[in-house]
């Protein structure tokens, strides 16, 4: 089974995501400089999302340049993470919309715990296909940044109920950490190369 | 003619209807863990048709990998069942918004209807074009799985306008049957290489 | 120049426009069978567009595989191509909501033929490019469906002011003359390939 | 690390934001010529939009035919050309909304100098990976199109509070300076093959 349709598919819906948040920045009907200004929340909020679907999909490329095998598992496993993907659109709007309240930074984190947890069983259903010295196990390695993320969306969540600001300023902090390029694969894909 | 071109047009229009589906979960108003809750039926009846778009990938993405040669007659049988899923946001919207009232679960499991004999009429075209010991017609085999989900549609038609709730079960049921992956194509192409 | 992005991004256009036309279908308020019956030419609109856009996308499949060089005069005059049809969702639109009244279904018919003069003039561009015994020369031939369509298109334009059910029935006839698939390419491509 | 995805999934990108743009051309309720009339601002806006989205797309089409070479900072600096031209539909429809008043038009040039800052960037993060006596260096050159641009822009945003008007013509006029197709790296190109 090939994995370029996978790869494929999973660029088309993510193009969407990151691109349909846009609908949601609706046009000021004042013509002035004013009349933009109130849209600063929905648009911290749309920059994050954008921010964490290009994360997403920087780690889905080099993740995927190193499998090796697919089967129905897999199709599966990667289409849950598109599922929680596909709801970040919906958390983003509500978040921007309410100035980052409680709720909704708490939903928010529930979603990015979503697909960071939908991505972690995508790595583990992959490793159980290939093999302990394979390209991809010796890339993913112990994968703390997957593990630590985890926590502090858990962490951010707890806390949105009472400091909110706090939580978004986690959500912040974990897209900084990825967005420090994941050099594990570039290395190793590289080493493999002659 | 090469099938390269079709299946990036079909992973484009699959991957637009699973994602444009979320643009009918409005965001609430009230920016609170209560004003999330009414929201439930869209929700399920979103993650049903997510589930079944993911299916329908699915299983074209299997079936196109043993498909050698297509024609003009193969391009329209492939439109003809895209436009039946393109109406499944639709459907999807009109179920959710009435919290599975008898029309829209009726008119859902239609378009289920419509998109399984498209898909049906499809395999036909394309067994049509391929030989009788091809690995398509030899993955397809009885095509039991299609069958049945046919006749189920049409049960759950006809029960919408008394136990609407019973439908959106067998819509459920019938999920459940393809969410366990079709082994036969990755049986038969495995045996096919090497 | 490879011809392949260019495919691609086409597939890519025309997936959105052929999935957003959908969006126009709200949902009814009255959750019956009822309500759903005043929809009917909204949903008539949308079949007809979905059937040109996929005619479109077909003739381009099949164009461009006889396609053998790519120049940026070329990349425009295909981007002019779907500019054109980026528009058929707002003549749709408008078409259904209005019950096929005379404007919008005067509009429709210069959308259809914008878009028959930006295939003609792609075809020309690329045949500047070829040589006259090409793949691609040979499957145009006098390409005699596409002067015939522009004159129809003309014609409907016309008669929408006084008939516009009529001009609704020529794009029907239009549909269905290139809904027979266009053997021409299938035959040279064939002949041409061993 | 392969180039494939990222232009796959640029193409998405763009593919979407040129076509998601037209469902800000809301259909009018008079179903007439004269009902159609208050839409010329918009659609005057769509189409200088579609043209510099277009151009965006040609010019990344020429550019990443020379790419030799991929890693991390090249999709980030690609995702934040992405993010500039994902603001475009919210500046077209804010300008056309309101007949190329001051300020959206005036914010659209934000949007361009945004964009074309961040195709600056991309090709010096690329240089950055290429041999100076490669075909992509030789093919960028001086860049001199790329440079006046960003200068146009910034004096029609400045322009744009006093005669908005003149702003939205040197917008044409940068648009009309690309619509030459580059030759730069059709000639390099066409060169280094055989």
């Amino acid at each position: 089974m090939n994995k370029s349709r996978l790869e494929a598919f999973s660029d088309g819906v993510l193009a969407i995501i990151i691109t349909i948040m846009v609908l949601e920045l609706r046009v000021p009907h004042d013509p002035t400089l004013a009349g933009l200004w109130p849209l600063w929340p929905k648009l911290l909020s749309y920059a994050l999302s954008f921010l964490y679907v290009g994360i997403y999909w920087n780690n889905h490329h080099h993740l995927w340049q190193a499998v090796e095998r697919v089967d129905g598992r897999v199709l599966w496993a990667n289409l849950h993470l598109l599922f929680w993907l596909s709801l970040v659109p919906f958390g983003t709007a509500w978040m921007g919309e309410n100035h980052f309240a409680a709720a909704p930074v708490g939903l928010y984190g529930v979603l990015l715990l979503g697909a960071g947890c939908a991505y972690y069983i995508m790595t583990r259903v992959l490793l159980a296909n290939h093999a302990p010295d394979s390209l991809l196990a010796r890339a993913l390695g112990s994968d703390f940044k997957g593990r630590i993320s985890l926590l502090i969306y858990a962490v951010a969540i707890a806390l949105a109920f009472w400091l909110p600001w706090l939580s978004g300023a986690l959500y912040g902090l974990v897209a900084a950490i990825w967005l420090v390029p994941d050099r594990r694969f570039e290395q190793v894909l590289a080493a493999s190369v002659r």
